[in-house]
């Protein structure tokens, strides 16, 4: 294993330093690994915050910012962060107007969301939460029960974020987080298996030959292995579950998010969103809103995923309302 | 070599129809490979242009847009793109008030946009050209004579493209862009190889214990090979060149840059950013402002590079200047 890392038990200590160095108008709480907007919490705006294991960077820590979360809770590599870290995230950015949890479903995740959910009512915080399950690969998997939470999670944030900075309410912004999920569908490849730092090899092993269709981002078993083959073929395998699965085919456009895991380099994400756009176009969705790049990562796994969302003009609206994070800026 | 590719022959074609659809506020012209600002030539603005081989996007294409590139040309995966399409490039941004060629320094890219700065001259375009040549690692290499052109030409095309965007003449604009490149200085490392398409295989065999210090960004030699070791030894390797060949403990604060090479994930590209911060506080360097992320890539090499650019009150204001391009967005 060769990674620009020093201990391996120290990767996210560092790496949040690095952070904190980096974007000053972020503040890092090393002692409870948390980052949040130096402002939190914003005055009778509903907070935002969202967490999970770390290695999919920049998801959580770089949708921190304006018009997305306001705190980002960060596990070891793929495993979830503790319910007390999330307790103490919902308070530092709870202004009064409550607080949306927005978790990936992933067992360990849900269930410290919960536990942290139930301290901070017992705190006297109001909480809603929100599952994203999108990824229509497989129904239960290593770490799930039911869908995991793959690419919709960073639509959710972007545009439940814009709720909340439009001075929604509570009840509203989670209303509008879970209609961003119920309407988006995701599907991943896999070309190699990533590495955790702490493990030292590789998570699976993938043959020079085989790709994994409908791989999770902390490589759980996908669909099916099949032998490599061109973008094109990968693509409409992608696709077709995806498009099985809700008819995007509406008056609305869609968001088509593709999104690197890590490794695969943007000339082939381009590629691949040629692909997805000609396959959407055959299918009669509209494409309204575009978003590429590694957004939701799997460490260095090389490989990319595909995000639908079927999106009305209010999601529209939310979608192009300014954001300011490291990881995605609008609106300028 | 497993890629999200179809025909080796077609991925730039294939990536630059994904770039045009996914982006609509810019435009590609495919016969001649340039992506350019749907509003170009923007009135009295002066015109940036800029171009190289693919393979390390999102430079150019990604800076294409408001406060950063009017028209980006590419050529083949590693190659200099030709002269027509530089001369092309020039013709479509220029609104009379001079075009900007920004040029890496590798000889093919030096000798053709020399050429096309001809062929616009001729034509009656009025042409600068700034060589960007930041990398301290070697004097000369195998597509290079003198210095290679690394990190800086990411901080050249923004700062001179802030100062275009003000409206500044075009003899000013390269001033800025002469000043950015004389202020910075690379350096890059290399865990593992690039694999070009149309090759298969990778472009240098590096052993899974070793590191290249000092790579370039089409995987030329660097100054040495030395064992894998912890982040602290690498950054410290790569930043004692730096340091030594410019003073940046100047009253001065830097932009510190720390790119990925591709396949690097974000977290460790902070873990590095926090030794490199390390050693600047150490040298008494102060930091003013950051950029951390994939900006000049080489396909899927995982490894990174550092730039320093000492940088005045106004050089920061133009760092700070609104851009809005597929790959760098502030001022939101």
């Amino acid at each position: 294993m060769k990674k620009l890392i020093n201990d391996p038990a120290d990767v996210i200590a560092e790496a949040l330093r690095g952070i904190a160095f980096a974007h000053p108008e972020l503040r890092v709480d090393h002692a409870n690994r948390i980052i949040y907007r130096a402002d939190a919490p914003v005055s009778g705006k509903v907070g935002l915050i969202s967490g999970g294991g770390s290695g999919h960077e920049p998801l959580h820590g770089g949708f921190v910012g304006r018009g997305m979360l306001d705190a980002a809770c960060a596990g070891e590599v793929f495993t979830s962060p503790v319910p007390d870290q999330m307790l103490e995230a919902t308070k530092t950015v709870d202004s009064g107007a409550g607080v949306l949890h927005i978790v990936k479903n992933y067992t360990g995740d849900v269930m410290n969301f919960e536990m942290a959910a139930e301290l901070a009512a017992a705190e006297g915080v109001t909480v809603e939460s929100v599952i994203v399950d999108d990824d229509v690969a497989v129904q239960d998997s290593t770490y799930t029960a039911g869908r995991r939470g793959v690419g919709a999670t960073v639509l959710v944030e972007k545009i439940a974020g814009a709720a909340a900075d439009l001075g929604r309410s509570l009840a509203d912004v989670a209303d509008v987080a879970r209609r961003v999920n119920a309407a988006s569908r995701s599907m991943g490849v896999a070309l190699t298996s990533c590495t955790v730092p702490a493990v030292g090899h590789p998570t699976f092993d993938l043959p020079d030959t085989d790709i994994e269709i409908g791989i999770g981002i902390h490589g759980e078993p996908g669909r099916q292995r099949v032998p490599m083959q061109p973008a094109r073929a990968i693509a409409e395998q992608m696709a077709e579950p995806v498009l099985a699965d809700l008819d995007f085919a509406s008056d609305d456009g869609v968001i088509l998010f593709v999104n690197s895991m890590g490794a695969t380099p943007l000339i082939e994400l381009y590629v691949m969103y040629a692909e997805f756009a000609a396959i959407l176009d055959k299918a009669g969705v509209r494409i309204a809103r575009s978003l590429v790049g590694p957004y939701i990562t799997s460490l260095d796994m090389a490989g990319c995923s595909v995000t639908l969302l079927r999106a009305d003009d209010e999601l529209l609206r939310l979608w192009d309302h300014p954001v300011n994070t490291p990881a995605l800026r609008r609106g300028c």
